[in-house]
């Protein structure tokens, strides 16, 4: 993917050469036109797809992102627009639809064919994030009493309409999940063999209900290509897929990496993303911030004569709030991840916070003696003594802090993710300066 | 998974409880039990390691971390240890052997049988990191003459040795990738179609070179179950199949994540990991950055007269270093993400400079409003003008400093992630003081 021939395609558009489009869009393949039209303003994405063949329509279609979506079904006549949805895979219509402002959502529901309605409105009435709105209903169903055969024969007939064939649910009579078998398995083994001699009646399997973040670490953990998806009575209802696995963990890795800087995630390429749209994505957490960053303030306000005697320790306050927040970000990013991959759980606790205590311990007195020879050339005497004893004190603090409250969030049901290192650092500069403040005092003797 | 069935096989294992840990083993599928595995001290794993089926030992041993293999496979007999490296997939084993201490990987080399052996030599040749590490050799490979029934029995002979035979390479005489069918289309279409009729010739490829990481996203976002990897001379040599995709996916994400929190990523469990280890994953950074941060001390040294002079000047600085290292991480963090993800290329520099330039602006005239009536409560008057001044500069001066470090850190080819949260900071918080400084001083007339 050479950068020029992107750049080629966003001026093209702007210079309005139709055929150098189609020649441009008749040489890539759909994922890269998706992309391409991703970094364009949405507005302006729709001239080159009215131009793509149209059975790469639905292809690149369903790559974009809602923004991308949404503006270029507003762009289509009514024909072209319900051929589209209608051709849709049923997951990624209802999620459309699900987020669609609402004059898109009705004109896409009214214009389905009946069957493909029904399955959108099922999907539908799955909470949103869950594994419901992921999963593909289609898919090719086997009793367990065929012979391998037979299920072949099945495969070959309904293979087609379905979303993916190489894990195949297998049911009992009651419509109920007996396990999986794989294509392959099914292709190599001997026909006459019984499909419930064969089935992986261990498989992972999950509810609709579920989070789909959580469905899709599973089907990593347990290298799925496709996760078995069932009712609250176990009975069949659904695939989740790798591709959807794929994209639910990069997103949901987006996301905690926005929050980890206190930002909300902003949907949409980046490059497309208007400025208003992304100062909205991070003005509420700066907001709250800066309001409980007025606790600094309060404090030093506390200590005004102290700073008024000895003006000097002044000079570390930077140093000091930098170095603890860098510590206490450590910890709760370290911390955050581990939960959202499951290497941490709740119950963890006690044992995560007397293990960051030391390490941020340890870190503290590597610090203290750099800090000690720093402030020791500014300041000689007592003031570089306190800062060096504020940075064991401040160091150890922010590790406790920084790791216990993700733990705390998720314990009260919050996601850990919004325990952002911004958070953690304002937290730790309020008390870190307390910490400060009293070991000069009792250092000083003021 | 229950929190109380981990909690269980670790107090199994301490008192050494073999029919239960027997039992609990039976019960639990291999990647939760790898998972237990991990949380254990590594010294301990080995134990409950022995006692699983000899066919359960294979899977559950590639779904653990390296530290882990190594400690079990210090634990184990000649025989086993040679079994047990014998059946596992050969780009796992390559990349085991390629991290192990020289002990194990030249135990591990000289146990293999002959085939084995070269296999695994040719999949070191590769660089760290690169495609060839992760790709399985072991595919089935299809001539473009065949007919599709005859490609099936192909597939049956000998799909059983392929590590996935749902993508199948097509190649020409000389071995050269003319594309891939997927097994649905073999199994649906009619036995006497040809393979080069419906081969599918667009399909990404990699070549086994190129960075592991970029063909995981390649792999998302071309929606592709495995990606074929050739030589340079675009002859098949492997496929990279979506476990290895989610994996590497992941792990990226986790060495990102870490690393905008000035980290270094650390191999293995969290709970696993010892504090020594957890430390020295972060002293580097802290160190250098304390060393940094000796700026923001020289600084107010600068300006010592002025904080003797107006020592309410000192109240405002955590709050207004906060605020800017919360915007310019912020901004960091969205960029090396973007840069990540692929949305952004080092060539929309002068774009995304003036788009964070912007939502600079925006965010500090917002967050100035409230630096302004928390500062007049406190100090009515000049300072207070001063500071919300500053609000305004630094957080504009901190979101482009955030945005384009990490762009510039890819163009002299650093990886962006480098650019850390903590790193922006401390560079915002020496250049933040400088502006604050030189605008009160102008506001005040001192």
């Amino acid at each position: 993917m050479a950068d020029e021939e992107h750049a080629e395609l966003t001026r093209l558009v702007e210079q309005n050469d139709l055929t150098d489009i189609r020649l441009w869009l008749a040489e890539h393949p759909p994922y890269e036109i998706a992309d391409e039209l991703e970094r364009m303003d949405s507005r302006l994405a729709i001239v080159p797809f009215r131009l793509l063949d149209k059975d790469r329509e639905l292809e690149v279609f369903e790559e974009l992102d809602p923004v991308h979506q949404h503006e270029i079904l507003l762009g289509l006549r009514d024909s072209a627009f319900h051929e589209l949805l209608e051709e849709m895979d049923p997951d990624d219509r209802a999620r459309l639809i699900g987020e669609a402002p609402a004059k898109i959502a009705t004109r896409a529901l009214a214009g389905l064919s009946p069957a493909e309605r029904k399955m959108t409105a099922a999907l539908l009435g799955y909470p949103e994030e869950s594994v419901g709105r992921y999963m593909t209903p289609q898919t090719v169903i086997l009793h367990r009493d065929l012979t391998v055969g037979r299920a072949l024969e099945v495969v070959r007939a309904k293979g087609s309409q379905a979303e993916i064939v190489y894990t195949l649910p297998v049911v009992d009579d009651g419509r109920r999940l007996a396990g999986t078998v794989e294509l392959s398995d099914l292709v190599i083994s001997d026909d006459e063999t019984l499909l419930k001699d064969i089935v992986d009646v261990l498989v992972a399997r999950v509810q609709a209900t579920e989070p789909a973040e959580g469905a899709a670490r599973l089907m990593q953990d347990a290298n799925l290509v496709a996760l078995p998806v069932v009712d609250s009575e176990e009975r069949f209802v659904g695939l989740l897929t790798f591709d959807d696995a794929l994209e639910l963990i990069e997103a949901a890795d987006s996301e905690d990496i926005a929050r980890q800087s206190a930002a909300s995630p902003v949907a949409g390429h980046y490059v497309a993303v208007t400025v208003p749209r992304l100062a909205r994505a991070r003005v509420l957490w700066l907001f709250l911030l800066i309001i409980a960053s007025t606790l600094t303030v309060t404090v030093l306000q506390g200590f005004e004569a102290t700073l008024e005697e000895v003006t000097a320790l002044a000079l570390f306050i930077p140093m000091l709030m930098g170095t603890g927040g860098n510590v206490g970000s450590q910890s709760a990013t370290a911390i955050v991840r581990a939960l959202a991959i499951g290497e941490v759980r709740v119950r963890d606790l006690p044992k995560v916070a007397w293990k960051e205590c030391r390490v941020g311990f340890m870190l503290g007195c590597i610090l203290a003696a750099i800090a000690l020879l720093i402030g020791w050339v500014v300041v000689p005497g007592g003031v570089s003594i306190a800062v060096a004893g504020s940075v064991i004190a401040i160091c150890t603090w922010a590790a406790v802090i920084g790791s216990t409250m993700p733990l705390l969030a998720r314990r009260v049901g919050v996601d850990p993710a919004v325990v952002s290192a911004p958070m953690v650092t304002t937290l730790v500069d309020a008390t870190g300066l307390l910490i400060y403040f009293a070991i000069a005092q009792a250092v000083l003797g003021i």
